[in-house]
C-alpha cells in the first residue's frame, strides 16, 4: 500500500517510519526538507511539495504542529487542494480545533476527494511502538481504506462518526482526566495534612481498583513538586473550558468537572499555566504565590 | 507459626484457608459454631471461646462483619480482654470507625497486650487468592510478628504508624475513588449527549493514560443501568462525608471532592442510597425518580 | 434641552413621557408610527424616520428590543448613520450583547459622531418612575452632555469608561444575583427537610442583614411553585456563562458561581429554561422531571 | 410584668435595661456582681444567685456568653435547678449548640419547669435599640407568657416548634449569608480583573433587587482589605460546616453551599480564620500567605 506523509516532526517521523517498516510505500514531504533524510534511508521517497504528495498518492496522511500549518499545508500554493480530487483521501492526524478541521474538510469535499480527521492520543512513545489510540471521524469509506496503515500506527482506531466527533472524544477524555487529577491532589493533600504519607497513598492506589497509569506516573513528581510539562496546565483548563462549554450546548450539568476547571483556572491565576497540568497540586496544597515549583 | 483466627464469614473463611494452606497452624472460632467445619477439615483446630483462643495463641486475628460484633468478640464475657496479656497480639482486621479501634487498643494495651487494626481494601476474590491490601496500624512490633501472615493474605501489606491511620487511609482512597466515579459518570453524559457513544468512550479510556479496573468494571454495567450494590452509595456517601470532615479538622479545601459529595446526596434523596455507588450516574443524566434501575 | 427618542416600546414610551414631563423637547420615531400618539398628546413632535430625528436633534437616545433593532436603526435605509456626524450624540440604551455595541460605536465614530452605550436595569414600573439604573460606557463628553435627561430617566447613572463595560456589568450584577438564588433555594429545601418552615425562614431573612428586594419577592412566589418569567431561567443561566466565561480570559477561578451555573444547566435539562430563573428551586429540591410547576 | 436576668455582659446588660425602661420589674444576676450597678441605678433589685433569682420570679431570662457558662448557672451548686419547678418558667437566648440546649431543657423539665430556647439574630446595637430578632423553640405555653418580654427586646419574635430548631434556624440563615458573601467576593474580584471598579460596583448592586444591608456594610470594608472581626470567619465556617452537616441528616444536595463551605475552609488554612468571615475575600483575590490584611 502506497500512502504520503506530510509533516516530519517528532511524532510525524516516527509514524512515518513505522509504516515504512511494515512493507508501507511512502512518498514524505516536510518545510525543512532536511528532515526527510532519516526516512530516506529507511525506504522513503520525497515529495517536493504537498501537492506533488497528493499527486502521486491514493492516500495522504498529515502530521502537523498545530492549526495553522495544518491549514497552510492545504490552502496554500501547492498544498493540498490543488491536487486533490476523487478517488483520493487526506487524513489529518493533528490535533486541531472543531472550525479548523470542519474548514479542511469542506474544502477537500468540495474538489472531490474524501477527508478524515484522525487526532491521536499517546505521544512520543506510543507513536514510535505503535501503540497510538486514533479517534477517527469523517469519511467512512477512507476510514475503511486506512484501517491497514491504522492497524500499524496505532493498537486501536476508532470510527467516531462525523467531522468534529474526533475533537469532541479527545475533549471528553480530558475532561474525565482533570477532574481525575484534581482527585488525586485532594487525596494526596489530605493524607499529608491528616498525618498519613502521601508516598505510601500512591502506593496503596496502585494496587487497588482505581489504579492507573496516571497516577503512578504523576504522583512521585508532584510530591517532589516538579512539573515539567508534558501537558501544559492552560491547555488542560482549555480543554476543560471547551467541554463544559460542549455540557452547556446540550444542557448536561457537571459539578465535578466544573469545580476542577476553577481550580485549574486558579492555578492559572497563580502563574502556573506553563507548568505540567499536575501543577494543580499545587492550588490545592494552598501554597500560593511562591510555590511554582520547577525541576 | 500458630495463629488464632476469630470470624469466619465469606472474608475469614478465605482468610483462614489461605493461612492453613501455607503451613500455619490455626485455631479457630466463629459465633455459629458449624461454620468451623470447613476449616477443620484443612487442619484447623477450634476454639471454644475467643478467650481460649487467645489463650491458646500468640496472635490472634479477628475478621468480623461490623463494629458490634468486634467490640463484642472483646468485651462480653469470655472474650478476647479475658485472656490478652503481655506477650500476646491480638490484630483486628475488621473495618470498624476510628472510634471502635480506639476503643479495642486502649483496652487491649491495658491488659498488657499488644495491638493492631488491619483493614483491609479487597472483597472476596482478593482474600481467597491472597491478594488483599492491609492497612495497619498500632503496635510497630505486633506488625513485625505478622508479616508473615500478612504476606500470605495479601500481595501487599503497609504500616501506617498510630491506631486510626488505617481507616483514615480507607476513607482518603475512597474520597478519590467516588470522585472518579462521578467524573465517569460526567463524561459518559456528556459523551451521550453530545452524539458520541459512550461505549466508545469507554474503549478509548481503557487504552490511556487514566485506565483503571473500576472504569473497566463498573463502566459497561452503569451503561445498561444496572447498580448491584458491590459497595452500597450510602456507603461511598458516608465515607465522602467523613473524609470531607477530616478535610475540615485539618482545614484541607476539596471543593472537588465537595462537588462529588453533594451529588452523592442527591442520589440519597432519589432514593438511590442501597445501589452501587455507581448509581450516582443516574444524578448525572437527571432522570430523577423514575431512574433507580437495577438489575 | 431637545432629545430624539428612537423605540416606543413598553420601556421607550415611559422613558419619553418622563422626558416631556420634566420639560424636554423631544422628537419621536417608532417603527409603528401610531404608536408615538400617546407621546404627541403629551408634547412630542414626530420623525419620519431615524435619520431625520437625528438630523434635527443634537442628542438621540434609542430604547430598543433587541440587538436586530439596534443594528437596524442605525444601518438600515434612513438610519441613524445617514445623518450622525461631529457635533451630535447617539446614546443606545438597548441591552445588547458586547459585538453589537462595539459595531454601532465604530461606524457612529467613523462618521464624526460620538457613541454611548447606557444598558438599564430596572424594568416598566422603574422606568415610568424614573428610577432606572443606568451603566453607561463610550463617549465622556456624550455623557455629560447626556447628565440632565438621564437625571430624569433614571435615580442614578454610572460613567464606566469604554465600550463593553456597561454590559460587563451587567454580567457582574446577574451573576452575583444567580448565585444568591441558589443560596436561597438550598436554604429554603434545608429549612423544609429539616422540620421548619420555609415561610418562617423567609420572615426571618427579611428582618437581618441580608434582607433585600429579591428574596421578598421571589420566595413566596417559589414557595407555591410558580414561576412566571420575569427573567427567563434561560438566560440567566447565559448570563452566568458569559460572566464565567469573562472570568475564564481574565483567570478569575469562582467556584461558587460556577456550581450555580451547573444547578442552572441542570434546570435546563430539565425543560425549566422558559419558566423565570427563581425556578433553579425546583433543581435544588431534587423534583426532577415532573416538577415544572407553573402558576 | 416581673422577670429574672441572668448574665449582664454587653447583650445582657442592654436587654434588661430595655426591660427596666419599658416598666418591667427585673431581678438581675451576674456572675461578677459589680456588673449590677448600672442596672440597680435604674430600678433593678440584684439576686445573690441563680437560684434565689428563679426562687423569686415566675420567668427567668439568661444571656450567657458560650455553652459552658449557660450549662454552669443551670447545673452548679446554687443554679437554676435548685428552685426552677412547675409553674416556673427558664428562658435561654444565649447562643449554644443544640446539645447543650437539649441538656438544659431535660433537666427543667424534669423538675415541672417550662423551658424555651431563645437565640436571638443581632448584636450589641440592636439589643440597645430593642431591635433584635428572637428565634424561639420548646415551651409554646412559656413563649406565649413572654411575648411581653419579647416585644420590647426584639422587633420580631418567632415560635419555631420543638427544642432545637432555634439552632437550626440560625444554620440556615448563616449558612445563605456565607454563600452570599463568597457571590459577593466573586463578583468584587470580577469586577476588578475586567476592567470595572469595584466600587462602582458595590454602588450599582445597593440600587438594585438584591441591595442588603450585609453587602452596604462589609463591601467597602473588603475593598480596604480590613477584616476586623465582627462575625469570625472560623465560626461563618462552622455553621456552614453544621449547616451541610444537617443536610447530609436529611440528604438535602447543596452544591453551592458546600462550594462556599470550602473556600472558607482554604481561608481557615491560610491563617485567616480569626479575621472577620468577609475575609475569604482574600481565597478569592488569590492573594494567599501574604493577604491576610488587618485594620
Amino acid at each position: 500500500m502506497e500512502v504520503g506523509f506530510l509533516g516530519l516532526g517528532i511524532m510525524g517521523k516516527a509514524m512515518a517510519a513505522n509504516l515504512l517498516r511494515h512493507g508501507f510505500r511512502v512518498t514524505v514531504w516536510n518545510r525543512t526538507i532536511a528532515k526527510c533524510q532519516e526516512l530516506v534511508a529507511l525506504g522513503a521517497t520525497v515529495g517536493d511539495t504537498p501537492a506533488s504528495v497528493v499527486s502521486k498518492c491514493r492516500y495522504t496522511i498529515a502530521m502537523l504542529s498545530d492549526p495553522s500549518a495544518a491549514l497552510s499545508v492545504v490552502f496554500d500554493k501547492d498544498g493540498v487542494l490543488e491536487q486533490i480530487e476523487s478517488g483520493k483521501g487526506y487524513v489529518d492526524m493533528s490535533t486541531v480545533d472543531a472550525t479548523t478541521s470542519a474548514k479542511i474538510s469542506e474544502a477537500v469535499k468540495q474538489k472531490g476527494g474524501a477527508f478524515l480527521e484522525a487526532p491521536v492520543s499517546g505521544s512520543k512513545k506510543p507513536a514510535e511502538d505503535g501503540q497510538l489510540v486514533i479517534l477517527a471521524a469523517g469519511d467512512k469509506a477512507l476510514y475503511d481504506g486506512m484501517v491497514p496503515a491504522f492497524d500499524v500506527l496505532g493498537k486501536k482506531s476508532f470510527f467516531l462518526g462525523e467531522i468534529g466527533n474526533g475533537a469532541k472524544m479527545k475533549l471528553v477524555v480530558n475532561m474525565i482526566m482533570g477532574s481525575m487529577m484534581n482527585s488525586l491532589s485532594e487525596g494526596l493533600c489530605l493524607a499529608d495534612k491528616s498525618g498519613l504519607s502521601p508516598q505510601t497513598l500512591l502506593d496503596v492506589l496502585d494496587l487497588g481498583a482505581i489504579a492507573n497509569p496516571m497516577f503512578k506516573m504523576k504522583g512521585p513528581t508532584m510530591l517532589k513538586g516538579t512539573y515539567n510539562p508534558a501537558f501544559p496546565l492552560k491547555h488542560q483548563q482549555k480543554d476543560m473550558r471547551l467541554a463544559l462549554g460542549l455540557g452547556d450546548e446540550n444542557a448536561v450539568s457537571m459539578p465535578v468537572s466544573a469545580a476542577a476547571n476553577e481550580a485549574f483556572k486558579k492555578a492559572r491565576s497563580l502563574g502556573l499555566g506553563d507548568l505540567d497540568f499536575s501543577a494543580v497540586y499545587e492550588v490545592v496544597k494552598g501554597a500560593g504565590g511562591s510555590a511554582s515549583g520547577q525541576a
